[in-house]
């Protein structure tokens, strides 16, 4: 698991006073770059070997919002490795309130998003960080 | 239903040559306006009478990416209204092909993040276009 | 000249209940893509043929604030063509209220950034177009 | 002057592998919310007390591109203070290499966006960390 911590700009925020909705799955990408970091294999180098985890779905929900100069922490928890998919758990708090929490699931594809299997020194690296999320 | 056609800028594109994945949710956000605007009732007037639809759920799936220029339409249905939040739906797609398809539920509150209920009038009107969706 | 409407989403607004600075470029990258449509020859078209437009210098000026749902007009103007660079300028409205006006500079280059110099059948079409601004 | 590291998201990027233009006016911003935090007086405790800094003008030349995943630099200084307004410079690197120098210009306003003045004691505060650009 890797956290992350991240202050709000005015840039992120709305008419509301809060951050914006489609923010969150922006700071759920600084979360799994972070963790991809930690584990050893930074997202550009898989990148530059022809590697790329686009997304296929998203799940986000709004517990209570961030605002404006907030420093908010992202977790993210790499949750499932398939041979040609990999899961991604986030929660969002500021300071202990739980506000966001979150799910991306990314096939892994080639430049031209046709489907590839992960290297397996590569497997073998995510999954001694794999942390199963119970539901 | 409403159908609101968008032509994809650069900002909205990334480093894979596709739109960011975060983007769609702002696109959500327009078809939701529009389909308002046409049931004859503006976001910005609910608003205005203190009214907010802030997002507790979104769901969002990937098919194919949209890339930069092209002209996309988003198709937005209310699919559900309750006395204290509404849900809509969303399809996108570039010209017959599907792009991707979400939900997002949305509680009503007022401007203080309080649990409101849509006026009865509002309702009225909502339940005129309401469009069950098949699971 | 192109004059392209535009309406303002909630993504756009800020903290203070308007639109947040930055996205003014947005609306200016869009002034330019239609610009260039009208005149013929889509960007689209010209990155495919290895032309590019990068941004060398931006102004921009900001005379008062757009909200969220306002229908705002971007007008926009090829003020000047060189062998390689072309600047345009832009203004920015919301009924005949002025909002923001604008310049963009580019220079020409190909794909890995090196200058290049516009094909003559492109600059032939864009200097129909030419407009010299007075400043 | 004040120092902030920054690293550049995938959301950052666009078509051409780059960071979009208009990016940098958000790193611009938290350039100056880090230089007046280190100056003692964040902007969210001037909003707190009815002083906004919206943007007049900005200006912004761009050296050289930002890539996904840069580690950049964005040094703010605060250039000028008169009664009502300042002026910040920016200048953006990626280690040693000058990316990106700006400046934007704010009138100082209360929240209904009517001139005010700055209060002697921040006025005092901000004298102390100004430094005269050369141009």
């Amino acid at each position: 698991m890797n956290k992350f911590d991240y202050r709000v700009p005015y840039a992120d925020t709305d008419n509301m006073g809060v951050v914006y909705y489609a923010n969150y799955l922006i700071y759920f990408e600084r979360g799994r770059t972070e963790l991809l970091r930690q584990i050893g294999y930074t997202y550009k180098e898989m990148e530059e070997k022809g590697l790329y985890f686009p997304i296929r779905n998203v799940e986000c929900n709004y517990h209570s919002p961030a605002h404006y100069d907030d420093m908010i922490t992202i977790e993210t928890t790499l949750s499932e490795i398939r041979s040609a998919s990999v899961v991604f758990h986030y929660v969002i708090k500021c300071q202990d309130k739980l506000l966001v929490t979150g799910m991306t699931k990314h096939p892994l594809v080639d430049y031209s998003f046709k489907p590839t299997r992960l290297p397996q020194d590569l497997k073998d690296m995510l999954e001694q960080h794999l942390e199963v999320i119970e539901k």
